[in-house]
């Protein structure tokens, strides 16, 4: 059995540092192009850096946690890391892909691997037009914004925003609102993954509003349209006693 | 094209018994071991007595509303039925297989198209153990009951207990408490269609609690094993411009 | 300062029973008709019961916490009694009073601590009328139970079932469903204390209802008529840095 | 029986400045500080402008329904006026005071009557420390944003973030997030209406939050101190059939 070849990366924290240091001194480093595996030392956040920056690569990236929240992180341990890489389990995740024009006709797009999110900039309620695949489901969302989740980015700002978690292989998106006023209390929809999402803000220059893909901030947008990339295969591995399905699962017992 | 050979059925309000004849009189009346299709004639708690009697024949089931509440029913209406039967999309369902033992020993089996109940009998507050794939999830469910919901199940009994709505394809079960005391306002989860869920009674002489699977109770039960029976496929046939998927998706869209 | 006369009384667990011989040694014991206070030692069930059985007596009770759950209770210390009982701060509370009729006719009064409960007796989905103050609010609440809550009562089963946390002194009662199928998702009311409420079971034959007033239970009813009973004045004594209403207060910011 | 004296003022909107004439035509004018009413013709949003304006004056403002949303109006009608307006009911509503230091320590002082409420101004998650008396009560709340509701406001923004509605003579204030990411889904609180909360915004510089008093928004705010402005009596006047209390208690009852 050969052994897997190895990019490292860390975040800029001293301990991810150091442990950049032990490990490339331990298995040596090899460039991204040749790497059968990148394995990214830090917390979620860098992570989710990481997977935005290797997504074509299409080269599994195993995460081992040097940060204070490691939902996406296997534990941290120098030793045996051959034979983890070697048993590890790959998830295959979809980023959302945005498509965000704003009231001066710009287009920006992005990806997200957790959610796309909208929302209002000043104390003017968002007035929201949403369509599923071109037809019209809600005429006006009357809110301080709404968002759209991957499985994997179901237990982040969705579930703060009430929205249900979903597992990670559902092959289904949540469409949550933030703050529903009209519809009154309207819950948000799980969505098939085919699901086209198209936003339109209404009285735009009025209700100013903000749409957040991951990192990328686009202010003022005109519409806003989602779905998922599912060209774009992120690799993701995990020690296969606590997988993401498991992690997932495990999520909904806690308390 | 040939036309499809269709069995009747209808509930026993008049209305029904009416449109029976009628459709009788004009597209005549198959035995179902001859029948292509089973037109269903009532609303949709005789719709589920027809899918439940009609399981095995793996033969598509069509429903025309002549009932109260049609959400699995099509529009009714007498002509062009072998157009509509034509054109129709059906969707597989699966029903849950429960088999619930009781403080005797004796073991019910019960198959549930929309979902597995369980509710305390007493005053008493039930105390319920619950095992996913052979492990303790939650030791000590303090609650009313809980329950495991289909996709097709999940805008009924679920939703009331705040559960989530699901996708019919989206390959998950529901599974929700009721009045969850402790752990304090656990909300449940969505888990992939494979698991199956165990709950054990816990006290069960002092704390009784039935179990319930479709039109089967089960009373004073000890132990409750829930899976999905994927060898079992319930034939459903709808219009295309209402069918089950939409009608679910729609369903989160109503306020 | 004259000191006040204790009467002492435990609940049949060991530690409890301990506790009251140490006690009445070190205190002595006086009848419960000459008493200035009661001081009641076990958890929160048996103060509950304190509660109920010296209700008329009109004469503060003090809990120490001999028991697992203590929410009732104050710390449990032999030392320095009489200081403690100088300075505790009392807190009247009110009951709901039950009046509940069988299918028989027969009626039943109870009174209520926390609150008074309605819940299914079997499979069938409960139907039940809602008049508040002789005005018809929901003509059929189609549901597991329904349920009356004082704000003592409201961090208990009311909250499970979804309902609010009420401050102490808010002069507020909470009408909460439990699992509300029709309407839709009903979220509850909460409604001022003179509210009387009169919940009236519907096909009561075919649709069997228990009603409970904390430890009284009463099956197949008929009609229930909850109001708070004003008259009456259940004296509960805190030490005053952890009163009831802060309590109440600090319940809400624990997670 | 002497007849009050009418200040008669309406919303910009064609309905209402017809209104205005055709009522003064019928009844009079009198200025503010000779009337013994006012009579504010519009919906909702004129009338809270109104009762923003005459709060000093303490005399009641009786609303007439000319706008689209007319929770806190009474029905539009020409005739009889002066014996509706002697048997109007009147409630009496504290606002909110709000005084929110910003980030160059600039102190804005405002009175909202709904509620006050701070929002995430860019992508970066708002990080908030909440006291309540001067204690704090959560350490670091993740969030979109928190608010303090009124009773009158309860059924307003509060609702739609999923806070509770609150008997407008319960008195007590609603505490409640937007949005919790940390404490995971935390639910929020009901105070007493003495409580006085104050919000200080963590990492305010890299977390910009801005805070919102009815019609006023500061940007940038460093704290926010609330709380219930009880030397302030806004008079509201209904008829008797309609008067608030009951409109917020069937306003809890529609679905």
């Amino acid at each position: 059995m050969t052994q897997k070849r190895i990019h490292f990366t860390a975040s800029e924290t001293p301990e991810a540092q150091t442990a950049l240091k032990r490990l490339v001194h331990q298995y040596g480093q090899n460039p991204v192009s040749q790497a059968d595996v990148i394995v990214a030392l830090g917390g979620d956040g860098f992570m989710l850096e990481t997977m935005h920056r290797y997504m074509a690569a299409e080269v599994p990236i195993y995460g081992m946690n040097k940060g204070t929240v490691g939902f996406l992180m296997n534990n941290y341990d120098e030793d045996n890391l051959h034979d983890r890489l070697e048993v590890a389990e790959v998830t295959t995740l979809h980023p959302l892909k945005m498509a965000a024009k704003d009231m001066h006709g710009r287009v920006t797009e992005a990806l997200a691997i957790n959610e796309v999110s909208l929302l209002r900039e000043s104390r003017q309620t968002a007035k929201i037009e949403i369509k599923i695949d071109d037809k019209t489901k809600v005429d006006e969302l009357t809110c301080d914004g709404v968002l759209v989740a991957t499985p994997a980015g179901s237990t982040a700002y969705n579930f703060s925003a009430h929205g249900p978690i979903l597992p990670v292989n559902a092959g289904v998106l949540a469409l949550t609102p933030i703050s529903a006023f009209r519809p009154r209390r309207w819950r948000g929809a799980i969505l098939p993954r085919e699901a086209r999402i198209v936003f339109t803000i209404l009285e735009s220059k009025k209700r100013p509003v903000s749409a957040v893909a991951d990192a990328v901030e686009v202010r003022d947008v005109a519409t806003v349209a989602i779905e998922e990339a599912r060209n774009i295969n992120i690799l993701v591995s995990f020690d296969p006693e606590h997988n993401l399905e498991k992690r997932i699962l495990d999520e909904q017992f806690m308390h």
